[in-house]
């Protein structure tokens, strides 16, 4: 595996392989790799001949009293997982590197970033939607992936890309979850035994969801109620949103009939957590969360 | 020379050029050419194998009571300029294919977008830098070239290319004048003989600040205030503004000591035109606009 800092040098080495026809995979991430990250690399394995994964822990998605200090950071331990999921190139570049001094653009996707988390993470987005931009700009791969478990940053990506006619396939990938239903995160980490515990309701409310469509609820007033039931019932688990929307334009819906986003935001103590699933009414219940 | 409507259709052509190694030349435009857009695309020509043109009267940069709908348009006349100059693909979108419904993304480059023209024209540089950045994915050309006339357009889109870490060369191209030293622009034809007369106080006073420059004034608000009182003494025309600044960052200088940019927006009855030119001190003044 190739470990490269400089833009420049990861430019030359992608021209190179395209020259030779390779396809190049795209895999962007903040680091400390759990399963999810390694599904997507094992993922773009499939799609590319080559794949390059990033890591960057950019600092303009993080707001003010956010924990872009103490998120997790362990390179050489990312380093053995890359190497074992078959990662050809790791892009790690400084922050100097991706906003040498002057920086001044930003890529907004409007909208659709105003809405969940859009709501308590003023210019969240934005700081993805811009990181992105330039790291699509920089690797220029055939197909990047992103995981399902941010879904509306997948949205947005696809969005953005979309409408600035960025020549890349946008891939979302099913979340992984831990055996006991937890999304993974680089975040669970920050969870005391007591909070991973507590975290659980998050995918048992989701579960729950399904359950409930399956059974015919069509209602996403009556359904958001009763997730937020068994989620106010957890004491160290304080609701931030659970919302019932269009999975596109993430608008709320007025009744379950088609597919559906089912998505939620806690604090499990100090540690700020998501997850989501689709729900599909009128389909025999899978029972499992996607 | 190749005309192509549709987004799908020209990346299928470059792809296929650029296959053959030919290396891509692009101008944007808005059409109704002029000396100024036909020198940009013989000097494209110069820089590459295939030169792409596009035409797009872009509605996101025009704000609310500009000239929009009676921007000139003659796209005969333009076919017809197009091949003189050699071009080999016109690239003529609707605004359906550029902003299709539910169109959300924006590109912004912050601060230089706040000064000169930005100032009266707030919003016309996002317009602006969205329309490029998404011309630019769409034909991914190895140069694309713009006029020196709209000074701040470069310098925002420059800063745009690098801070997106666009893969492409930014070309800015000296200013094409009439005769009598009037900067060529489509809005000119706007013009009654009276206002093309009197317009020709703006490239005057970009003579004058050559001029002085040239014989050793340094001060930038005397300058501007000389250049102010010639353009004032025009009973047609109302300046917007005169500033003197650097040629990069576009703040206002204390003292020109360096290469200094004199940039001026004025009214000549109900037509706004610009013109810019770049100073140098300690060098002999070649009594030429730039």
């Amino acid at each position: 595996m190739l470990e490269i800092n400089s833009i420049k040098e990861l430019r030359a080495v992608i021209r190179s392989e395209r020259s030779k026809g390779k396809k190049i995979g795209f895999v962007p991430t903040m680091g400390y790799f759990h399963g999810g990250h390694l599904t997507l690399m094992r993922e773009a394995k499939q799609h590319a001949d080559i794949v390059v994964v990033s890591i960057f822990i950019n600092p303009t998605q993080f707001g003010p009293g956010e924990d872009l200090d103490k998120y997790p950071r362990d390179l050489e331990r990312d380093r053995r997982l890359a190497i074992g999921a078959g990662v050809d190139i790791l892009f790690v570049p400084s922050e100097a590197e991706m906003y040498p001094g002057g920086y001044v653009t930003y890529v907004e996707v409007t909208g659709i970033t105003d809405v969940l988390c859009g709501k308590s993470r003023p210019g969240h987005f934005r700081g993805v939607a811009t990181v992105v931009a330039k790291l699509l700009n920089i690797v220029s791969p055939d197909v990047a992936l992103f995981g399902k478990k941010d879904w509306q940053q997948l949205v947005v990506i696809k969005k953005m890309v979309s409408d600035l006619n960025m020549d890349v396939e946008i891939a979302g990938i099913s979340t992984v979850r831990e055996a006991d239903g937890l999304a993974m995160s680089s975040r669970n980490k920050y969870l005391a035994p007591g909070e991973r515990e507590a975290a659980l309701v998050l995918s048992k409310s989701l579960r729950l969801a399904h359950d409930m469509v399956g059974y015919g609820e069509t209602d996403p007033a009556r359904l958001a109620a009763s997730l937020e039931k068994i989620i106010g019932a957890e004491k160290l688990v304080k609701l931030e949103y659970l919302d019932v929307c269009d999975p596109d334009s993430l608008a709320p819906v007025d009744k379950i009939e088609t597919d559906t986003l089912i998505a939620v935001a806690a604090w499990v103590g100090s540690t700020r957590l998501i997850d989501n699933t689709i729900v599909r009414p009128h389909l025999e219940n899978s029972g499992g969360l996607v």
